[in-house]
């Protein structure tokens, strides 16, 4: 296991490598829930995401024992960032395997942090096992999460909570292999035994839901999802043992539930978490969470790596879902003027037409008519129902698509 | 003018209705110009931006005075939801102006936090204007920066920065009306005499160059800008004879300078910050600012208030400028198979497809031939000629659109 005094010893250990991430209270999400909701933003951590603490813990803890060749790890997404920042602010070499398949801004972020990235793999088990193999070469190898040094870092988040923060009633934590929420876990109970402590993952890969349910950390299948950072199929084994012992639930949200999480935590906060970071938010507004009335409530957003166009899609998704955008088709004459009487209808119901693609030629069109596809910026559904009502009052067969 | 000791009443005032907002060291920022960056997160205050401050000490000191008709405002922006949220908290009622053309968001942002929205006029003076003509009807009138209960309630934005870093060699603020920079530049100047304040501005509008040229505020034309938060055609009055007093230089950054500090805000710093609230980076990254080398900088980050669809087209903007994403078109024979040994091709040189556009019946092409437009992910300007070159090498056409 994993004591207070060891994650108090990693804070002093990598204090000066890492950044205090704020803490900050939420008067929004407050009062959707009605309780003090307070974010731990480790968005902010140097590399995007907590990875570089339980690094950075492990690599100062062994630093005497690592070799010329540096560290190895295999990671497609935050581990890969945090073990290569870890690595540079210790003045040592990295190597990190990332599956082929890896994403170009993942894999550019990991070379911009100075490691060397050896492509290998169709799976990131794959990539594992390769970076297994070239340790024994001389590499000191860095698990994302099956271990003490890199658990007692994850843990140092806690003492900066109950720094700032000494009395919460709920922390809500992400749950990939477990690494997190197991050091999380340790300090809080140790320092405040009557808080609660939830993880939460993708219904997409419930590793710890069936490790609790089976006594033992169990192989799931996993789904794709948004949340790719918690995408683990296997929770760890000392994580499992801590979790068992400290954390009082596991709950699982949705890919829905995740990307309008994501949403909410950009517009109502300005805060950009990816998937797994969003989660706890997720579980909070959904999930069923016993909630602390006017208790206080902690929500760790573990990360803020996204790929651009993947966030291009969840606002996208965001804003269709709540009715702020809406894409409609309308088939119309083909004759002059049509067009234009069809866009003033619009505009005359104050809705703000982002694109128009405007087709003839279809196969299942006769000649006389062309179908006109418009995006439209709305307020709200009942909004895009009164301009659905005006075009069909003017003569218009809209559909939304 | 304003005092220190105005600052610090606010501050006492405001206290217990507004956020400390977080300070946060950048590792990159700093990294990239040889000096310590520490960005002042008020994109995390409440309603998105730094406004609630001067509303609320506004209307703290304006308490008694204040009828039973409450406040009034007008603004197309952060001045609108700032005295809304204001006003809200302290118990009052709170009816806000706002231009016809303002944004969908921005409106219901502000009647979210339970202001009455009225839209009127094409302009924001002609909103400003009838704002003021039923202030006479017994509304109390708020005013957007040249007042200075507003100033100084901004200033207390310095005395958090202060009292977490005494002694910054530079401060890099946003300036619009001026309201911002004058509280910020009053304390800071009377705490530590030899920092710098900087003003930035977009060369949209720059007003306050102007009329720091002219020796007083003269109205200048503004152009569009993505940083329509400091789009004040006139200077205030009393922010400028603030500024002629404490504020060292005011300098001005392009759209595109702008954009690109939105981007890397966001994908470096995973901190969503509007067009205004980016322009200290930009100007820190291109202005040719003075650099304190290994000197400590504070950049103001004022707020958070984009719209989605805008916040898309600059994500978008950002990817293409920096060669992560490209779009080619290419023209093909129509023939069986000639679209998949195109895609063949780009595959093989690791670009990653986003969007196809195959598009038969084109006015100006023969009718044996086919043109195909595609949207690739990038890796970098370098990857993309690979990828032409290697286009060009199969013997197709292609051009950058």
């Amino acid at each position: 296991m994993v004591s207070l005094a060891d994650i108090r010893g990693a804070e002093e250990r990598i204090r000066d490598h890492v950044l205090a991430t704020p803490l900050v209270y939420s008067p929004t999400f407050s009062a959707m829930i009605g309780a003090r909701v307070f974010l731990k933003l480790e968005n902010l951590q140097k590399a995007g995401s907590f990875k570089v603490r339980g690094a950075m813990n492990t690599i100062l803890s062994q630093n005497a024992s690592i070799g010329s060749k540096g560290v190895i790890a295999a990671s497609a997404g935050n581990h890969a960032q945090g073990v290569a920042v870890a690595a540079q602010l210790a003045g040592i070499a990295a190597t990190i395997v990332m599956p082929e398949s890896v994403s170009i801004s993942k894999e550019e972020a990991t070379r911009g942090y100075g490691a060397e990235v050896i492509l290998r793999g169709s799976s990131l088990d794959e990539s594992l096992s390769y970076a297994h193999e070239r340790a024994a070469e001389g590499y000191t190898f860095i698990h994302p999460y099956d271990d003490p040094a890199v658990i007692a870092g994850q843990g140092t988040i806690a003492l900066e909570i109950f720094e700032k923060l000494p009395d919460p009633d709920l922390i809500v934590v992400p749950v990939g292999g477990g690494g997190l929420i197991s050091g999380i876990a340790t300090v809080a109970k140790a320092l405040r035994p009557s808080v609660r402590v939830v993880g939460v993952q993708t219904a997409a890969c419930p590793s710890a839901v069936a490790a609790r349910r089976e006594g033992a950390p169990v192989r799931v299948e996993a789904a794709h999802s948004i949340a790719d950072g918690i995408l683990v199929n296997t929770l760890g084994s000392l994580p499992f043992a801590i979790m068992e012992r400290y954390v009082d639930d596991v709950v699982t949200v949705s890919e829905d539930q995740i990307a309008m999480a994501m949403v909410l935590l950009l517009e109502r906060k300005k805060v950009l978490a990816e998937g797994a970071g969003a989660v706890p938010l997720a579980a909070l507004l959904n999930s069923g969470l016993e909630i602390p009335q006017d208790g206080t409530v902690v929500l760790v957003i573990s990360g803020g790596n996204v790929d651009s166009p993947l966030l291009g899609r969840i606002i996208r998704k965001g804003m269709l879902k709540k009715g702020r955008i809406v894409g409609i088709s309308v088939v119309v004459d083909d004759t002059p003027g049509t067009l234009a009487r069809l866009l003033e209808v619009i505009a005359g119901n104050r809705g703000n037409i982002l694109h128009i693609h405007h087709e003839r030629f279809e196969r299942d069109l006769p000649v006389q008519v062309i179908r006109v596809e418009l995006e439209i910026e709305t307020r709200s559904h009942a909004h895009i129902e009164e301009i659905l009502n005006a075009l069909r009052d003017h003569g218009y067969a809209a559909e939304v698509q």
